[in-house]
């Protein structure tokens, strides 16, 4: 038994998605949840940038006495992973892209599967390579979409409009051309699209989040190291970001479809 | 005579397109330039946050020994410029909202001005103010307008797309219905956007940039105070970021229309 909270970090709101998942199938767990705001995107960023913010938020992480990490960031799994791993290796370190590689490879029947991600993520090639450590006879086509996330943070009103739509189309028509009939959401902002990337792709294109995979691995993990929380023993639920909270609050509320009420603000570059 | 550089910076990219119009009116002058591409972009941020980002930005500058401050970002201008003129008060600070809003009503005829911007140079009610002190019956309407800035980060095949035709559309239509006959550009990132920007406007809409504007402020400031560099003392351009220069040297190469050879990373929370 663990009553230490799980910790999870974003560049900022797309996380959320994957906290949803968390905090519904695993109601008794507590969690402290970083949005790095003041610093995102992190999709349109440097390798080593992107290093050297996740790093910095892991050690605020850990100055809340977390039991398990948790990269809810495409961009931060895939331009620190290893990094991660190295210097964090006294507990648990959970990311986003084995979980999506790995639902994809079981998705897919035709053995062609299409990513999407931010700049960083695509470059990165790490879809590619967790892909085909799972089966080398995968294909996989990958597409950059950095309009995606800024098109996500507008607001409700433009995830499913027609402009969206365009973009979409732009990005993904060639994709859909590859013959794809698995596509894998490779940034946790993108499930808020599903419905816009879906139109673009067809109904016979399964699409791929990984934010319910991610809390099911989350889930293994807690019960095999018999880590759970305690029954009864009080969730708390604790909101940090670097930029103020106004902004955070309402995507809070939106993504989670329940009232946060206490957000602080952090200066995360002194950790 | 005033061998010193002149220090410029802005959020990431958008400056440069005031730093070509000052290397082209006073090329004798050196200049230091600092974009902050590792937290970028400024305008979806809070005030509190910028005006952190900004002193950081300034302090950085002035450990190169600079002899003016050129803030060529129109969202810490309007978040920061009051705790700017007040902290550093030992030389001139020019910033970009009082040129473009002086020249906005100078080409105005009808006395109706429309600004763009971003949401924290929107929000801040700025341009307002400063139209309204030259002239108390100015009409002014505002737009924040958040994916010009990603759109122009895209890349020129982005700017004068069809779909960002449809986006300019949907921001500016209620604009060009209140009939004003000038429309301020707030951000430096627009005048890349420009020809898409007429095309919603219509030719009988002046575009007012402030690029050019802020230029000729300097240009004034540096003559009143005598502080011109000496001729053919030699002209050195310095440029720094706080994200690889991998990514800052193309934008660099289109926006200036010249090669850059030295780029240097900073860790610009350090200062």
């Amino acid at each position: 038994m663990d009553n230490r909270p799980i910790g999870v970090f974003d560049s900022g709101l797309g996380g959320l998605t994957v906290l949803k998942e968390i905090m519904e199938i695993m109601p008794g767990e507590s969690i402290v949840y970083f949005g790095d705001s003041g610093r995102a995107p992190y999709g349109v960023k440097s390798k080593e940038t992107v290093i050297k913010y996740t790093l910095q938020d892991i050690r605020f992480l850990l100055s809340h006495d977390i039991k398990m990490i948790v990269i809810a960031c495409n961009t931060a799994s895939a331009c620190s992973l290893d990094t991660v791993r190295d210097r964090f290796n006294n507990m648990p370190v959970i990311e986003v892209i084995q979980p999506g590689a790995t639902m994809g490879v079981k998705q897919t029947k035709n053995k062609k599967i299409g990513v999407i991600g931010t700049i960083a993520t695509i470059n990165s090639g790490v879809y590619e390579r967790a892909i085909n450590e799972i089966d080398k006879k995968m294909q996989v086509f990958s597409k950059a979409c950095p309009l995606f996330v800024p098109l996500v943070e507008e607001g409700p009103e433009w995830w499913e409009n027609d402009i969206t739509y365009r973009i979409a189309l732009q990005y993904l028509g060639p994709l859909k051309n590859t013959g794809v009939d698995t596509l894998i959401l490779g940034c946790t902002h993108y499930p808020l699209l599903q419905k816009t990337i879906s139109r673009v792709m067809g109904d016979d294109v399964e699409i791929v989040s990984s934010a319910l995979e991610v809390a099911r691995v989350v889930k293994n993990v807690i019960s095999k190291n018999n880590m759970a929380a305690g029954e009864n023993t009080g969730t708390v639920y604790k909101f940090y970001t670097s930029d103020v909270v106004e902004k955070f609050e309402p995507m809070c509320n939106a993504i989670l479809k329940r009232r946060i009420n206490s957000i602080v603000r952090v200066d995360i570059e002194k950790y």
